[in-house]
């Protein structure tokens, strides 16, 4: 957990502020020590908010707060803690995120009801919202539109790095800011959306217009990435619009379809895969970053399940791990995946050395090659099922000991 | 891959002859040098068979010959070899299939559309039948009917140890024999039946009938078991009955549904069952042999999906091998299943000890009482969703930085 993962970014970006937000990080003693582990973020009047959430049947207290509170889509401020999850915590989860909420609302100065919570860490230990005492205050006082990198470290759990984006894009004739932030390295299998990731904008969008961009960009990017095939409880991704740069002449959008938002939708889009990405790279013990491009299948959806099935198996993910171009194991997470696929169709890629083709391996192909390109640390494999146009694209890293031992010893 | 694996049964039973079933086994230098990899079994005539498979839809050349040669319900040889599982072969793997039948068929002089034949290891390497030239002619010359654990050592790969088990039954006045062999220890979550089984017994039972005795009996036991959830190219499971018994009285059955079937049922199950823990016992990098055993779930189907939910999950598996009865992890994984739950009814026991109720943890549990039974090397997890009476039980073991090395080198 120490080093800082080989996949990491060699640099942050440039955070250009967001007018409309401010942001400030502190300690609480939550669970560790000598680092901070709470983020605050408030918003000015007018702020709309979307959010898309786990689909996991055991949710934690504070993504069901959140969806509650989403309805309305109106945001004053975001809390956010590490340490403890909130998750499996009964009654008593209940009512640590109310007496939160209070506490931030008060601190603020905002209604309860615009608070935004979420919580990583350890699931099913109560979370002692006391220990909010005093802190959200001064976090309130201090907060500043330059905060967003802290912010983002704050609320780390088995994560290595933190991870920040930005994107700019044209809105009529203005140009708006987008930044964001994500948490994640381990129980990496979104549903929905990754474990946090908290997403910011100056743009005047409304929040149905926002929630709609927001469940459509997902797809490709927090819903295409797995690190352990695991879906977290507590999978939280809010997209904040603070509508400032409406005074720089930014139209006021109401629609998702209407078209001066379309640069928007592709810089968000972006930035979402960025972060995305981001947590694959800080992926538990990760030490290869992994493409997985399936085309040719009967839909989008079937080259999705089979792109998954590959990106999860733990076979092909320890074959990778070992430097070791191991197609065969490819072939059985395709044939496991449910969906049609005819092995005598098959083609299968590393890089651009096709290794197999209709159904056998490709007699010409150079083993010496395929091993240089495996020792790289970014993998890209590609399988053509030859049936169709379905293509998909997911994200993963390899499965090594330290992820084993990470895990091994998480709670203890 | 050295060390026999400490989770091995202590010692082999004795395995009593099965009339009619004829055993040898030699060295084809397929791929591995200084040991057995062949194996061959010669059946009387009269002998009925039954069969389940793989459901990838990348079947191994063998699974697609096998399924073939059911549907006459017939059989008189068997050979199986380690070292290649000649899958993803395109038509080379055809042609190695039809004419290592045509070796054998001419070996035991029998007809070649009896010939059962399967292959475990490598896939997508091109499997050479002209390696069975003069070892399949030596190995019917000198086959006996007291070579069963010789023949389940000859088609090990990874496993540690050869998997044996034996029953008897009464089948109307006359006792009859089961005893079995199966093989395997990664690739480990059958969809049919696990990578390689076959069992033998003298029972005079028709092929329909034990087709469908086999059908039901696997659900609650090759499909109940999982190590890595690949599921495999080239599982098999083939139950081979010679109808030897009927010289001593045992009486002709020719339906499933005949009531004097059921010791014989019972007994088939529990042999099924008993191998099938031993794949399991067998699993790569295993310490631990974990029983998931959920309940109160509003369907048998439901509980089972959850049930592997979270025996698959890395989290949970990987917990288990740090030895930390993390039941925050087991919540995750019903969360993650999709099947219905309801946070607020859940329950969770590590062997005896309530950990967790009510949505939240149990506040009279012993974290040193679990901690203790935790180091132990047989673990039950159990989960009452308090919904239903949907119940189901499912084994694994656990994930521990063996399983990485031990797949991270094995092409190579």
């Amino acid at each position: 957990m120490a080093a800082v993962s080989p996949l990491a970014p060699k640099a942050f970006p440039e955070l250009p502020e967001i007018e409309g937000v401010r942001f400030a990080s502190g300690a609480a003693g939550i669970r560790y020590k000598d680092r901070t582990d709470v983020m605050l973020a408030v918003f000015d009047k007018g702020t709309q908010v979307a959010g898309v959430f786990t689909k996991s049947k055991c949710p934690s207290a504070p993504v069901e707060w959140c969806r509650a509170r989403l309805k309305a889509g109106k945001a004053r401020a975001l809390v956010v803690n590490s340490g403890n999850a909130n998750a499996f915590t009964g009654r008593s989860g209940v009512e640590a995120v109310k007496s939160a909420a209070a506490k931030a609302a008060k601190a603020a100065n905002v209604p309860v009801n615009e608070i935004f919570l979420a919580s990583t860490g350890v699931i099913g230990e109560p979370l002692d919202a006391s220990k909010f005492d005093g802190v959200l205050d001064k976090l309130a006082e201090r907060a500043s539109p330059a905060g967003l990198l802290e912010a983002a470290r704050a609320i780390m759990t088995t994560d290595t790095f933190p991870k920040v984006a930005t994107a700019s894009a044209a809105l009529g004739g203005a140009e708006v800011t987008i930044s964001g932030m994500a948490k994640g390295a381990g129980m990496i299998a979104p549903d929905m959306a990754t474990m946090l990731a908290f997403v910011f904008t100056d743009a005047p969008v409304a929040a149905a217009a926002l929630q709609s961009m927001l469940a459509r960009s997902v797809q490709g990017t927090f819903n295409a990435i797995t690190v352990d095939s695991d879906t977290s409880t507590s999978d939280t991704l809010l997209l904040f619009a603070t509508g400032a740069a409406a005074r720089r002449g930014a139209p006021k959008i109401a629609a998702a379809n209407d078209r001066r938002l379309a640069p928007f939708k592709k810089a968000l889009e972006g930035l979402l895969l960025n972060l995305a990405h981001q947590v694959v790279r800080d992926g538990e013990g990760a030490r290869k970053f992994v493409e997985v491009h399936v085309t040719g299948a009967v839909s989008a959806a079937a080259a999705k399940k089979i792109a998954f099935s590959i990106a999860n198996s733990p076979l092909v993910k320890t074959a990778i791990a070992g430097e070791d171009a191991n197609w065969g194991r490819i072939v059985m997470a395709v044939g496991k995946a449910g969906e049609r696929a005819e092995r005598d169709k098959l083609a299968i890629w590393f890089g651009d050395i096709r290794v197999a083709h209709k159904g056998q391996r490709d007699p010409a192909y150079d083993e010496k090659r395929v091993s240089a390109l495996m020792r790289g640390d970014e993998i890209s494999i590609r399988v053509d099922l030859g049936l169709g146009t379905g293509a998909a694209k997911v994200w993963t890293c390899d499965l090594t000991k330290d992820y084993v031992a990470i895990n091994g010893d998480y709670r203890s």
